[in-house]
Parts: C-alpha cells; sequence; structure tokens
C-alpha cells in the first residue's frame, strides 16, 4: 500500500514542477473533463486523499474551499499541510486493517459499508485517475505530460540472489 | 495486487459495455494525448497486461497489432484469449515475489532491474492512468464517462465484529 502512496506522491511532486513551467491562467484555465482546471484537479487529489484518511482516522475533516488555493504555491503549502499526517497513518498500514469495515452515511440517507482496503486503493486510484486527465491537457496546450511509469522510480529495491545469500 | 486487478478487469468490462453506445467510426477517431483513440486505447492496456505478465513468467511475448482489433468485439475476444493466463499469475502472486529482480532490456543495450512488485504496480497504474484519458475523451464527445470509484464495487467483503468473533 505505502508504495503505491510514495508513487504517487512522488508524480504530484513531478507535477508541480510541470506546472512552474505554465502560467496561471493556464492552469486555472477550464477544460473539458475532470473536474475541471488543471490546479483544481492537484487541489482536488489532496483534498480527496485528506478526507478519507481523517474519516478512517476517525478525525474531523477540515474542509478547504478551492478559491483559496488558486496558484501553485498556495497549492504546494496545502498538500505539505497535510502530508505528515498522512504519511503517518499509511506507514503504520498493515495487512489486519484490510477487512475492517468503514461506515459511510450516503446522501439517500442511508450507510453504506466499505472496507478499509477498498478505501486506500480508492485514494490510490483517484489520483492515478486524475493524473491521467492531466496527461490529455498537457497535450492539448503543446507539453509533454509528466510519466505515469511506476517502473524506473526506485520505489522497491529488489533482492538479488547475492543479497538473499 | 489481486484486488487491483479486479478492480481494473471490472472497470475495463463497464468501458467496453460503455463502448455499445459509440459508433466504431467515433471509437477509432484520433484524439488528442495518450495512444490516440479510444479503441486503441483498450488494446494497448490488454497488450501492456498481457506482455509485462508474460515477461515475468519468463514466457515469450506474442506481439499483436492494432490494425487487427479495429473494433469492440475483436478487442474483447483478445482480451478474453489472455485472461486465464493473466488470472493465474495473479491469483498465485504472493508477497514474496516483491523484491524478486526482474531484469528488463533497454534501447540503449543497458539492462535495467526492476522488481517485480514494481512490476505489477506498473500494470496496474497503466490502465487506471489511461482510463483517466478515456473518461476526458467521453465528456468530448458529450458521454458521462465510467466512474473510477474503487469503492462500492464489492471488491473486499468488511468483515463486521459479529464475524470476527
Amino acid at each position: 500500500m505505502l508504495t503505491f502512496f510514495h508513487y504517487n506522491w512522488v508524480v504530484r511532486e513531478q507535477w508541480y514542477q510541470w506546472c512552474e513551467e505554465i502560467t496561471n491562467d493556464e492552469l486555472l484555465r477550464e477544460r473539458t473533463g475532470g473536474v475541471g482546471s488543471i490546479l483544481q484537479t492537484l487541489f482536488h487529489i489532496i483534498d480527496v486523499e485528506w478526507s478519507w484518511i481523517r474519516m478512517l482516522e476517525g478525525k474531523p475533516d477540515t474542509p478547504e474551499n478551492f478559491e483559496d488555493y488558486k496558484n501553485l504555491d498556495k497549492i504546494r503549502q496545502l498538500d505539505e499541510k497535510y502530508r505528515t499526517d498522512i504519511e503517518g497513518f499509511v506507514e503504520a498500514w498493515d495487512d489486519s486493517m484490510e477487512k475492517r469495515p468503514f461506515y459511510d452515511p450516503q446522501p439517500d440517507g442511508s450507510v453504506a459499508m466499505d472496507a478499509w482496503g477498498e478505501v486506500m486503493r480508492h485514494v490510490i486510484a483517484h489520483q492515478i485517475h486524475h493524473m491521467g486527465q492531466l496527461s490529455v491537457w498537457a497535450r492539448e496546450i503543446g507539453k509533454k505530460p509528466v510519466s505515469p511509469n511506476v517502473i524506473g522510480k526506485g520505489l522497491i529495491h529488489p533482492e538479488t540472489v547475492d543479497e538473499d545469500q
């Protein structure tokens, strides 16, 4: 689980660096699909990750409004503010938590029940999905998108036979 | 690991069903970003999943050409043809394989070393990323995309306290 979160944080940082080369107007421009703009996508990824982890922790969510985060610096600051708490939770993850139930009140008054393992994978896939949208928008403005490759980022150190012995 | 593969297969099937409502011309239309068209994206996802798993298995890859798979039925048949083999590998996955080295010859003559756990996550993220691209293209043609939600698909059955006792 941790490997995928590390992957997402590495790729997110690479998108921040990519954004440094783009004007703020372009980052805020309304686009087709997803949540509508590049910066709002980054905000949304941070916001959703934070909200779900807080809910699993049983801690109060602290909703933020995108109106207050409409430039790259503020987005990065928000991400940094949340990261330590999220990292602590993710690093303490163990497989015994996979099937723990999370009770999720629905807008219609019913209560859905998700497994914690589903919620964690939901958070992981959520970012990757939205980064795919960013990659299309990047091409639309004539820029090469950040690579989504998992391999080649040094996320897991392979054990060669010599090390095993 | 298996949960994420199941997720991808469920979402892929939902995209196939989504495609049934779209003309083949629209599915083949060249688009900005990714690998260029909706059908070619689906082909690419199947192809990449198959190639990586075959390489991990130490079995020969069997390259296919998109020119031979330019409609939904043929794409589905290709997916079905590969699925049993891939499922067998994924279901036999255990954590002891995470750090096993995979030697990956590069175009420049060097050999990269990836961990098997990285390769598996690469395959998982690869599809999710490309589905994100499909979601933008879906909106461009005025259609609601398939939901990328992990929760709500019954992928993990939560254990309530009563069951634990």
